[in-house]
């Protein structure tokens, strides 16, 4: 007996309160179109992340951003939650980690507001917005390198804070272990730390947040 | 012009709501005392982590939790604050870090129950607690070895999910490098990961998110 | 004196019960040719492993598996051998090894039945098919990520254990590094642990233990 | 609500066909007293792993093995189980990891014989036994440095083949990392891995092989 | 022929404007003894950096800090030079490697002041003192943990910055590695990275800037 | 509100001396176009780093140098500044990060001169120009492999060592690791150590040195 | 003043007995080209390693191996030198390596014979050459996964033995780490280790030793 | 049946040359001396290293060095050989390593001088001897922190150079893996190089060479 090769989880919604994310990269496109077909078939929102473009190409029906690399299909648009999630980032090259959390929040019905290359080597762009930062919910913060904004932020901001070390950077901080180990080893107090990349695990940690304001 | 070598952050309290947690581990008696004598004088809250049987064996007035580490000076008992917070552990040599965010959340004023040494090589022992640990506002998750533990409780539960190595092992275990790494890696999304043994960020972190509850 | 660079080793199965296994990925389409035409003039089995589908299209009379990356050519079918094989996948993109694993058991005449795509995340994928999983003589857990399968199955399930690492991750998931340390830090005990991606493996040690149904 | 931090698995015989091992290494005095307190109450054979001698000395009416650093108690003797393994070691620095199989083994109720001091430095002390170790129905295979009797073995024997590295070495060698990645590597096909300085874990994983003799 | 094992470079204060400094750790109490002898002798001014407390009692003549662990012996005062170097801090534990840089400039007759416990965790610390720290010829900044601060500094300070990451932390911070990659990374242009806790070599790096000053 | 995701620094000339660098690499070219834009209505000199050759081609009015990979529009020639920087390199393949030095330090107006493929397998190549090489207020030294030629330059040479690790090599020295531990751990004192490749870090890192001729 | 990248050192022969090898891995064509016109301006041998092809095809009047990726142009055939060179391996994956040492040594006019696929999976491949391989003044094991074969001849050959891990393998193997850690913390007295893939060092280190024939 | 966990290998030095050397650092003072008592009862040379010297102090009969940590048992003084070595090291902390090279090859019967101390950081040092060491047969070299010495002393002596990392540094440098990594990616070519502190393995490296004097 072999069994298929997908055991989509339909129950996480219920349980967790998101649906299952589709993890794409190391996927075939053949196992895409099985699972969207699934999903398509019972009407169930299906957002796929690290979807690379000629894979995209091949997929049928749902939105793609080649920035995020999400592609997305949501038979109604999701219904608005409570909260909102400020996004901030060390610098442009950030951008797809930061799409990747602003999309998945999106495709959760969260409000989310990003504010890009405001890194600390240049210390004004982010005092002189301070006072706006800190009137989100939940700060993510997004940083490559040696991601030294995750641990200001946190000195100055009381939010709970989300850090996502991004794989920018060279030399010792390739692939993103410098900015991980940054932002874990942080002096700030209570930086909660994602592996590097994981928008999605950041935007679905915000969204198990949220559910206090529900509380 | 030579300065002194304690500059202790007394506005933190009112910037983010906690006051500076002292790390004791790399510090000397003589300046935990004037850190501590500072304090005292002005009747500000302190609780030194990492502090070790000696050193506290030198240091006068307050509690102190071998377990733990902790040593803490209070001149009144912290305001109860809303929220109830769950801590699991895969094993009972986690105890320390345990101990280490309950008597820091404590310190804060926060409620905190432990359901300790139920890994995942038993699952009856998480399984049959699920209903109450899906209870709490939060679940901060201990573990050591490969901390599969956390996997398994942010499958089944909904809440936020801060996750906490520890430096229980030996081998590629050893230091709490592979907990670390298999926390990050977590195929449940969302799990947010702290510092290996770091009690105090996962207890702070928990602060933070708690503020949500009074939005 | 110069001697040839292939020393094909025909008294494997005779010593060890199983014909070498060729590892194509680093060899020349003119070594892999070489080795087919000796082993088909002596008309003995012959798998070749990881061989890219490049390569493959070149090699004559054999079966080409893309998936898992498996070139197989034997003159008659393998006689069925005692014991059946249950493997178990943490997701699809786990799908090569896993293909790989049945594959080399089918060579040696082996039965197995997989699993796929039924991670931790969702518990009740794992659970709701214990029974069945525990009705297999030995049991092979490939998962990528933390691969917290293995310990989940380990804990519940008597059987020998041989967990395959994947290189399903990015991040400190990258290569399968987690996915190992994790494996190998198993708070279950009796896991044993193959190299990363390395389903050859894991299907000749369970060769080598079906032995034991025969003694 | 705190509960307590010892929740010891006593379905773990049941369910998986041996008792649960107690960790030693990072546990209290105070904390292993009480499991065996509890597991004498039961009459519940108990093992103690990685117990330091000083511990040993606090606890009462156990036998402890000062190479081995195992703490026993059991009420009667094992019942005798059907299997023989064979252990075999790189070097007599090996030891303290040969005797935890060996009297893990011997816990559970099964025979093994050590081969100590055997590594392929001279081969002809593995050669001159090869027939002897061939007889066998498993091998364990432990060694420090670069591990390559595990390799060797490997390639002559048709058994299923555990293999421990040890943390014996120095410089690339030291905690037993090279050993470790070399018996990960190995080029002889099927053997199977466990964490660094494993012996129990070796001794567990023979434990659920040999249920197939019984089959 | 065997040589003595002692080869002191007399010729270094000619040659590079500085004297050669003596890495007490891995040298024998008689090792020490034979090169201040011979300094001694010739009155050559000598540093012995990293001296532990219990060799510094057997040695004669000079002055130990036990906080920075130098023993210094100087027949007369140094000729004070030209410059002036500020030294920042993230945390008070950081203080012996600060002190090893004050004292070796002290040493060589440079003025320094130290900036204590300023880390970015409380960025008011090092806002508050900028215009002053801005004043200094050369920055040293010496942090442990994620050493945010120099990335902060070198965006905020025009000066040379010599970053030196130290062995304060633990989990990924443990023996500076995080404090390190993050310097070395630093998205602030221009910092420059000395070893972990290489106090002595940051003192002799801005030596070698200070002689700028008199071309 | 999502702000763009690009906040160019305008003040770090006046603030810092120099101009904000553009990293390159991870950027996309409409980014590139428009941080250009941006810059060419400002008349701000503008460099890029790192910047691959297919983008090069498709930006416009800039002058691109393939070796080095820098591209730089500069309204008007650069003032030229008093100093003299020495660049040494180890052999002819780490040109492109002696070039990028160079062309960052001619687009800052500071004068150099490059001595490459002088490491010291051959050390009469460095010897017979030391007296050359000593004439200079600053030195470079860019080596990949173990990178000696730091130790031995530092050892001749009193002028302050800017040390480049660069990212040639194989096995050990791939991606630059052994050049970037070698450089930091010189027995020669006093060396100063950018990232691998970080041939911006060192130019910007003299500028900063050269303000001190100006004081 | 600009120094070009180019400084061949025409000495090293009369210094050290051998010419300079060129690196081409990480050089230009043109670079390449410019070498090659100095050397055969001067009737000078050149050795270009690991060439890659499609750069071969652009240079002239040599003699390129692609499995060895060495391209060399000797006006005439070297002289032949006392001694010869036995180069193991332990699959025919690590030809190219083999190939390497081999053309080396040819190009030095040093004999050599390769013995490949000889790997301990199936140890009689060796034993059986045992007395012929023996024979040799000097041997090289060539080997990637986990190097056994080097421990086992150390151990059975009393020559001079040169071990070159090679970059083949996966998982823990990949890039030739296990095998260059596995060669280093051989159980066998006296193997000396190459850096990954470096045949060509491997074939200098036989030449001079081969100097001692002559003494 | 138990076999002893001693199996010492007294064909060695028939087959190799030399004989079995104990490894005793992690050997128990009763494994050592059965060791011993077996040598002595067959008059058979024994030389055990890394000895501690509480261990050594309950040895009898033998001469041990606390700087080598090595304790050696002769019968007769032995037979001279043919060769000498020339010993360099990098610093004075390398005098263990240096001595256990020279006491080794002593105990063979080679005659050793070493020249200690002659780090390139003074050039001087060594290149003042360079016609001394120039005249050896063979030449080791023992360096920690970069261990630049190998490659200088490579590019500038013919003969055959082992090369061993000491453990000596802190940092990147801790435990020798700088020096290891530095001697391994030498510039200079034929550096044959050594486990971290194993001067063992490089007096019986020049052993083996040796033999080709004879040859």
């Amino acid at each position: 007996m072999t069994h298929g090769d997908l055991c989509f989880d339909y129950g996480r919604e219920k349980r967790l309160g998101f649906p299952e994310i589709v993890y794409g990269e190391a996927k075939s496109v053949d196992q895409l179109q099985r699972i969207i077909a699934q999903c398509q078939e019972r009407q169930h929102d299906i957002l796929i992340s690290r979807c690379q473009a000629e894979k995209a190409a091949e997929l049928e029906g749902g939105h793609y951003d080649p920035v995020a690399r999400t592609w997305i299909w949501q038979p109604e648009a999701p219904k608005g939650k409570a909260g909102k999630i400020g996004i901030l980032s060390g610098g442009s090259a950030d951008a797809p980690v930061v799409m990747e959390v602003k999309n998945t929040l999106g495709f959760l019905g969260i409000h989310a507001d990003a504010y890009q290359d405001i890194g600390v080597a240049a210390l004004e762009r982010f005092l002189s917005r301070l006072d706006l930062i800190r009137s989100y919910d939940i700060l993510v913060v997004v940083a490559g390198f040696e991601a030294a904004l995750a641990s200001v932020a946190a000195g100055q901001c009381p939010q709970p804070i989300i850090a996502v070390p991004t794989s920018v950077g060279y030399g010792v901080a390739e692939g993103g272990k410098a900015a991980l180990s940054s932002m874990l080893a942080s002096c700030a107090n209570g930086v909660m730390v994602m592996n590097i990349d994981n928008g999605i695990g950041a935007a679905l940690a915000a969204q198990r947040m949220l559910r206090l304001l529900e509380a």
